[in-house]
């Protein structure tokens, strides 16, 4: 099973890259909350392809349609319905190559799953295009959160060994955090954004990709939320996290490198600021046996480089049950982390929005 | 809610480290499964405390009393419960410190969040300890995918910066798997261990802690397991990595370091061996689009190092609202690594049975 | 939270009668299936209004659009997304009345739940119409089922007073059960359907409604389907049974007739016939300790006759907190009995479907 | 799966009758609630067999036993386990017979599910004797609506053929539902409870059983609790009714009656008092579209009668595959409806908890 997730609020994804619509439906929405529609567009603008010359050349059209739970600019509380319908579609691109099992994708495996049965076309179920309406729903959980006061921004902190700033490095605060979803390419420093671009460049003229790190920082969480153990915000969020394809790490505060601290080095000390608890560090990202401190709460997904080059690979064909090669044409990302962005913080919203 | 996991089988934890007893109940199990009680008991003792100079002084009997869904030697297919029952308790340890919130700890988070209701001592229901139940269900998950030819296996990947080879480096098998569980400080490189060890013992008589990698592997897992998006093999087996007290970062195949490769050198390219399909590499760590190619899954779990540490470090007082300092005495392990080892496998095998 | 149900396979649903569109996800289907969307079409009609002069003036367009998961016409596995476009919608009917509570509706209810938000016209998302969606998640249900050999079939017990046979009054077999969904009215005693069809034209004379009674079977249920305790039979199926509007009772086998048996009339008593085990009587209905026998499961459900009336009745205002009066024009059933006959089928057969 | 119920709060049960121990594991409880132990004891009391001569012979200690969750004498708002050691078991009355499937009990359908591993012991985990720790969860329950204002009681509508009056009937006030719970064979009517009591011990004379129906009312809910369809009041509370073994029919309000009338006599028409939205009849039990309306909930259960009666009955044996006859000896109640009470009021304040 593959579409449904949360307790409290439960999201059922649906859809197929060159099927009729993809959409999301979101139960348990509070009712009378007022909807910038202008404002999730934006969220799928930042997501959408056909934009710079970094991404795709394919144009998706990512106008939604709400079908339920939207009634006079505001949520009724009812399960609310979004969609959107496929279009710009190449069907042809994938028909030839159907039988070719394209490495580093879910041919293969969903193949195998499906029992030859899945929707194979752009990817199908798999396609990175499922994500438009994680945004959709993000986006809509992002602006309950923004009015109780919770503020969630990212940056690119990577594209291959071109390393950006932490955000533990800097000052956070909301203003920094919510001007980062204005800009096209996030970084702190606007130097290695260009050097990331120049690398994103170099991989497609070499018919190759790249892959990047994307951070994320989650301000002004109240104190308390998630519970120990198997309702950690950890688990809720890395549960997410590890939805969005292509992610193969996820790391909290100072992640795998917290392994290699002492303990002293580690533990973030308390101290008392105007009657706030706060810490001197934040190694541990926000997040104490699960449940939030009251710091920032910030994490790290890893993204692989796009499986789609143009390179040839060695493969096999499945109905043959031979080793051939295959050369994927078609319109491909060179590098999805920008687009991946709005999409981390989309599950962010929602794995917050959960727990509050 | 922290203590229930699952869909097709659910397991409920419960305890604290200092109350009654502490336990888990599974349901879901199929029934006329032979169970190995002394196999269960053998992974208890790969956790317990006491065993040698490098962890605990702290003698926790681990055990534990079946009180249903077992009869006759095999389980029946109702709930089954097991428990064990605290003992070696010095409370006092706790009494004096309770409103001093110890760096690392749940201490402030657990009171914010049960408006200081929750049982503090010796961390309560946070504490290590709870992991124990854990390594039973996963012991019994282990048995019946045992039967089904699955195997799980893991090594300490590193201590602090002392590095283990990668799983991906050697050649892994049923055999090599399996018997690390034997070894009491598993690592492929056995000059390794000895080099951890050594920084374990610093990092005592410094009255400090270190942290460390788990490397896991899943050997003979079916093609095909887990699904896109919410029920991908990393979101199910993240969501309980992440649930082990300590975690803070998870990565599958080549992780983090999958970001920095290139597209052609990240992608693991097939190959057809004796009608069985392969990869000649395994970046992927054995899934893609969140289901299970056929090579071996191998993921990877930082722990960060033991917060209770006798070094003075600043913290607050909870009652008095006031900055303070504190040392924590009583019996704690310098480094908790080679304890999770059967937790993290005991996880792995909870998750892979959910999804099978 | 309204709109998910499920464990192995989830069912979400939206819409709200006025708004755009009404709609269903099933996720956890098998892969493979080959849809019958005539037949799904058939069962669509048997609810449909405007089909007779028994039934509501509203022509209710419900052809539906599969969105996603199916492919070249069968289950891909994937989620699967069907709406239906609301049309014929006399939105102006409810504009003048909407600050008056109906009796027997969910005016007032919504109004508080949804704190005023909800989309008041047409009864939105708590209109009977709603259950078209839920037509078409069971029709696909059931024809999973049948290629196992499981059917399900009903009757109208009872309308008002007017009673019908029981099932377990006749010799029930596949063929028998079919048949009945191609009947318009379906009893067993033909006179009766006659004498229930005469009340229900009584009552719309009447400017007043009717209820009844659907009873339903399944054959050929595999023994040992269901759990005790929460898992039972008669919990999945009731908590589904109950979600249809209008359901005020629910009750297995002889019901609440068994109450007043003595045991020895009560106990269903075993015998062997041809190697297969089966009981003289079936007041248990199919059903012992929450697990299927292997005798038919059956169940009747209790509608309460259609709230909306044209007789004027005694109701609040809900803006001006004042008592009023109000009778209700538009286009309504006097009698909902006969379209919910398909519902409670669907709805049989996505509970039958979660437990196999 | 039979042991896990509920979303916002998890309740997972075990045990078999013969077994070490019944418990149940309540996850999701708040922080801080004082636990009044003495009434939890005589909810089980009420609950009790040996307690008077319409009982059971058998003498179960209730002495309950709490593992977590608890600490200086308020939930901690960790995992709460409360277990209750079996004794007093007589497991070789059932070794004798335990390949002869005694007509209306589980002895069949969990020797098919359970493939024959069950424990058999005393009905193992079908046992009415796993409704003990579902008491215990309830009374836990009831305290923290009690906190709320919220009050739960019931009576015995009838035993066999002996109806008392319906709740509907009378004033219900929060002092009259409580004293219910003070009366060993709580009913409206007096003389109704003499009548009934005169059927019983004229059943166990007859060695033969009776059953009957309980009544259940809830008292001052807020308006908007549950949700349409799934939500539904109706559906939750259902699914847990049923879960109680031996349940073979629930209806709200009216209930199957409400099946009878008309339109205008079914609808309740409202008004207004003090501000306050009431109804002049109660059909809908104080449920419209699945959400509560403010008016008293009300609903009722029918048990079926014992199975276990002396008479001979005609049976199958499992292993022999051949027909036979039983006769069950051993120490049973010719009547479970006065021990089903608190039960049934255990398992509304589960549901309504989950709501809340």
């Amino acid at each position: 099973m593959s579409g449904v997730w949360g307790n409290k609020i439960k999201y059922s994804i649906f859809g197929e890259s060159h099927g009729n619509a993809i959409g999301i439906t979101i139960d348990g929405l509070p009712s009378g909350v007022e909807l910038d529609i202008e404002e999730i567009n934006r969220e799928m603008r930042r997501r959408a392809p056909g934009k710079n010359k970094f991404s795709t050349a394919r144009q998706e059209k990512d106008e939604f349609e709400i079908l339920s739970g939207y009634f006079n600019g505001k949520t009724t509380g009812t399960p609310l319905c979004a969609i959107i319908r496929n279009s710009d579609q190449h069907s042809k691109d994938y028909e030839k190559t159907k039988n070719l099992m394209r490495p580093g994708h879910a041919d293969y495996t969903g193949f195998v799953k499906y029992s030859g049965f899945n929707d194979y076309r752009g990817g199908g179920h798999f396609s990175g295009r499922i994500t438009a309406p994680i945004v959709i729903a993000g986006a809509i959980a992002k602006q309950i959160l923004k009015k109780k006061g919770i503020i969630i921004g990212s940056h690119i902190k990577s594209i291959r060994t071109i390393e950006d700033n932490f955000f533990d490095e800097i000052e956070l605060n909301n203003e920094f955090l919510e001007n980062l979803s204005h800009i096209e390419f996030p970084t702190i420093n606007k130097d290695k954004a260009l050097e990331m671009q120049e690398e994103i460049l170099l991989a497609r003229e070499d018919r190759d990709s790249v892959g990047g790190v994307v951070e994320c920082a989650i301000l002004n969480l109240p104190t308390g939320i998630g519970s120990p153990f198997f309702g950690s915000v950890e688990s809720i969020l890395s549960s997410l996290l590890f939805s969005i394809p292509a992610v193969k790490g996820v790391e909290f505060g100072a992640g795998f490198s917290i392994s290699k601290m002492k303990g002293s080095e580690a533990n973030d000390q308390f101290y008392i600021e105007e009657d706030r608890i706060k810490t001197f560090t934040n190694n541990n990202g926000g997040i104490l046996g699960g449940i939030t401190s009251g710091m920032p709460v910030i994490f790290r997904a890893a993204f692989k480089p796009t499986p789609s080059i143009v390179k040839e690979q060695k493969t096999v064909d499945i109905q043959e049950k031979k080793d051939t090669t295959i050369e994927i044409h078609g319109r491909h990302d060179p590098c999805i982390v920008q687009r991946a962005v709005p999409v981390v913080e989309a599950v962010a919203a929602m794995g917050i929005l959960e727990m509050l």
